[in-house]
């Protein structure tokens, strides 16, 4: 019999708890396997927490957001921070974390997260471990999945939003401006964007040019439709510029967090065109809540997949999604780069030919 | 045959068209009297902009967001602001409306809007005009009325963003601070603080004490509960201090708009824990969006029974809903104050049984 | 400390375990009181199947549907059905259940449940126990309180489905029935039929002319308009005719379980107008599911109202909503009837105006 | 100038005014075309009833159900049913239709439509018409496409329905039938199944034991699971039995129409296990409603590039879903036969492995 390990990583994101039942009822019904839940993330293989999940214990988790076992989004074994004697200093856990998973007599570790989490999964695979990796991020950034589930789930939540403010700009005579997660990766605004019927898309792969997106809303405005939806990725940037990102001035009268792109062009568009700017920013609502079917079907297809790979010890690999099946890249690969959107993109063709702004 | 017109006022909110609807079809129906929608408010009295609705015109709206008429929310006939020569003036437009209203024809206008324009309407009213009010807001701040439609439309939207935002509170350990409309009024937020299970509600009626709400995260902590969920209104503010508003910074490096009380308390209690937060501001996804079962349903009351109130001439009143009757109050009396949460409501102790903090 | 039982009997309804934390946190909150709940409703009274609820049982439990501690809807301890020899005979378990009462120790018992539960409880009332009822129905139908809790959700569930049913209608020239349930009471038709815009709407107060209804939907078929929304209450019939319920022809080839009323009105009208009619029954989507903001709010009211009673000893009672109080209204009199749309009420007035028929 | 005609035929399918909008977007934005929606499917195309889409007509219905263009599902112009001297004949307008579309001066002719209406797209491309189709069904059946549009808002229905219905199976302890559309493939009803966490899912492409049905019931029953989630497809029937579909019995004392399948199993389970069963037949719910991000998304890059087909000529083509791009098949191909599940599919399998029974 194994004992699988399974922890997950990072930000939140709709479908974790049913990548943890796929696992674990997989494992359980086809090879009466044992599962240790590692709590919080890598933070719960340095400090050994873990508990043993049985059938019951994943048994409802299907639709439930969140993750049971905890996350931790500053985690680095390999570079830990730590604060000693008021300076952060870095120290490398890594061999203390391999000695616990020796500790924990685990035959494997599945590692449930995005980017950052797969990077360390893989760290630990050079360095001995048998490791299976799960492509999770509502962003879609990772390399060699053509998605990741809790990407469904963040499309559906961030086009509801538009929906709504759609009725309020035509009311009001309004550029709503949308702001929603993405910070290297415009997967979630282009198609959000495109959901939503954004008049404007502002993705971090493809810089803006303010002159551009004004000259859209004020066609629009001659045109009749005095509103304008804008839809922008968080890392979206001007041409030449850099991206923003929120930002907290710690010296003025109060603390103050300060907007991010989103408010940085409600400022512009409002000067440059005169037109009255409001913004949103979807934020954390973004990757809560149940998971879309798709990403329930996606994450129990990809739980069902790893423990495949753990049978035929097919180590340092992550389950994929291509085209209509379920693969596996090796993790060496899928942490090589970002994921960003091409630029020959069909569905880029597309918003363009359905008369919306790039910014460009 | 009477001639009746109708106008939308203020910020968006989810039913106007399920009122325009009502009043139309029953006019129609029940009299045969002609509707005339004026476009924009208050805005389309002054510019003599409006067109008939008929039948058809109304059919098919009871869903719809947003308001087919549109609206303006910083219109004053009474006190009109422009810009002369670069300085603001105030212009008073009344009696050029008032003769609108005579070319137009018009043998009574309902005014549908919260305590702006409800305002407005009644002085109107005091001016001769055979004027109807129907409140309207998503605040539930109209006095004289148990509730207003569009106001359990948002309680539902910010309801659903608070489940979605509980279930990465638990999974990251957070104080997760959701930040509501309510300017004045609490009733949203506490109203969806009580259904989303919120530990801490903050409304304007009650000034809140940091200690107090800094001891409840601690505690929870203690208790094994590592996070906590804060749902505060806009209007929100410290005992002793004020309200905290959007504010913009025009001479800092860029053009910044600030956090309004949401950011504040995320700053205070991450300072005084050393718990992370975060902030989500829900703005405008609260006024957008199909109306809820419950508000078309008031709406089309509201919309019969101003008909009512026109046919037998009682002008200068607002429709309001009663325990479980459709009645009508004096504008007068309606715009006397405004309806705030009084701090002996059973929803305040209710919510103090089931232990949610109110900061005090 | 008092040790208060809880159990909840019928049909499932949104909000019954919003009403079983509320009575859990507020007893243990402001009292330190013991709560126990018991299994399957009346079921576990006679079994003595019962478990304690801690604060950590029903932290969580607010958006969930159904009812942690089960029901059984067709228990009757004064008249229990028990197979005795392939023949089924009626026992009285009263006695019984009032031993085992006494043998949990309990100081008083809150019941949750519609007609039928509450029936049951005043008789316990009458028999000595120390009760509490509380109102739990979609239908509507129970008397003295304007709401009962799980109407809302119901309402909302039963108009998003009509939402979606509208845009088929209107693709395909078609009569779209929507059976809803209310075997006595139209409550949730009507809300839902005039929340969905129902052109048609049937309830059991008001018995039906089929040629009434035929006439309407060809008089729309005239105007253009070649679709038409029915909505109907499971307990609609004919004037003059019976309330037709699901039935099961045994004999038949096949067993068969023959439709109801929708299924039947479908018949007739493609028979009378030759106008292609399609179904939906809604059935068990309207029981289930996370409650409405508002009635979670109603159900935390209620249970807060609930343990207020006990502590008062105010035993026999219903909590109830009376306009904008929770207040409470003896059991008695509480189940001297059911409450049914009354023929003047508002709201059938304003479908009218509006231009719905009621099949009369 | 090209002028392209527009035709949505067969049953209600969310996304089809996605499509209609995207088409004539592109035609209108990329080209300058003119764009001729023809009404009611195929029966507009043998009346001569068309109308031209301007652009405005297509703005802001992106978001909505059924077809601007209305449909007709049971017209066939190669063999349309008429009733002649109270018998049904047929009659071949392919002829006639060929003519109009010369009458009407069209360029080619969009079909978008199911398996029906894009076979007699094939016939009249075979005739010389210039046609492209785009596949349009809940069923996800169509051949050469991986998906269809309109089959992810279907499994989002169905799979809310299925959360609702789990919890009242929780409380009651019960078997609940949920069933869903799907004559000839189960796509529907495993992924639906699938991602509601459905304990039985029954399929047409895997004909099922009721004693293995039964035996699964029983055994969760014993380990504690008193209730089980019945997913069944409207096409599935026993091994060695035949397809149930819906049946009137025109003859018995009132005119009834019978249950499908699900009414069948539930016969069967009860009579077998003795377990209460309850059954939803979801129906018409799920070709309603606004479409999901999703098919939104693949309405719009279908549409765009059915454009795209136009302009290169490539005629007698279907777009297609192949893997992450859009690209076209021969529709000689893609009505060559319908797209089952194939028996060795992953999603099968993983399934089985989480526990779910085939009914084998």
């Amino acid at each position: 019999m194994e004992r699988i390990g399974v922890l997950t990583g990072g930000g939140d994101c709709p479908g974790i708890n049913a990548v943890i039942r796929a696992v674990a009822k997989t494992a359980i019904n086809d090879y009466g396997w044992e599962i240790i839940g590692i709590e919080d993330g890598y933070l719960g293989l340095i400090e050994k927490r873990f508990r043993r999940l049985t059938y019951d214990d994943v048994s409802g988790i299907l639709t439930l957001g969140g993750t049971i076992l905890g996350t931790s989004n500053k985690t680095n074994p390999f570079a830990q921070p730590m604060k000693i004697k008021k300076r952060i200093v870095f120290r490398d856990f890594s061999k203390h974390c391999i000695e616990n998973f020796k500790k924990m007599h685990l035959d494997c570790l599945v590692c449930i997260g995005g980017d950052g989490t797969l990077r360390i999964a893989y760290k630990f695979f050079e360095k001995g471990l048998p490791i299976i990796g799960i492509p999770k991020t509502i962003d879609n950034d990772v390399w060699g999945t053509d998605l990741t589930f809790g990407f469904d789930s963040a499309v559906l939540t961030a086009t509801e939003a538009i929906d709504k403010i759609h009725t309020t700009a035509q009311s009001h005579h309004r550029v709503m401006i949308v702001e929603v997660m993405g910070r290297y990766a415009g997967w979630l605004a282009l198609c959000s964007g495109v959901a939503g019927g954004g008049d404007i898309i502002l993705i971090p792969e493809i810089p803006f040019e303010i002159e551009k997106i004004c000259a859209r809303v004020k066609e629009r405005n001659k045109k009749g439709k005095r509103f304008s939806i804008v839809v922008v990725a968080e890392g979206a940037h001007p041409r030449g510029g850099r991206m923003v990102v929120q930002r907290v001035v710690k010296d003025s009268p109060d603390p103050l967090r300060l907007g991010g792109i989103g408010n940085l062009l409600a400022e512009e568009i409002e000067n440059r065109t005169g037109i009255e700017c409001r913004v949103t920013v979807l934020g954390h609502l973004l990757r809560g809540g149940s998971p879309s079917a798709f990403d329930r079907i996606l994450a129990t297809r990809f739980g069902e997949y790893a423990v495949k790979l753990i049978k035929e010890k097919d180590f340092g690999e992550m389950v994929a999604l291509q085209g209509r099946e379920i693969n596996s890249i090796s993790l060496k690969e899928a942490v090589s780069q970002i994921k960003k959107v091409p630029l020959n993109h069909q569905l880029l063709k597309a918003a363009l030919s359905l008369g919306t702004s790039l910014g460009i």
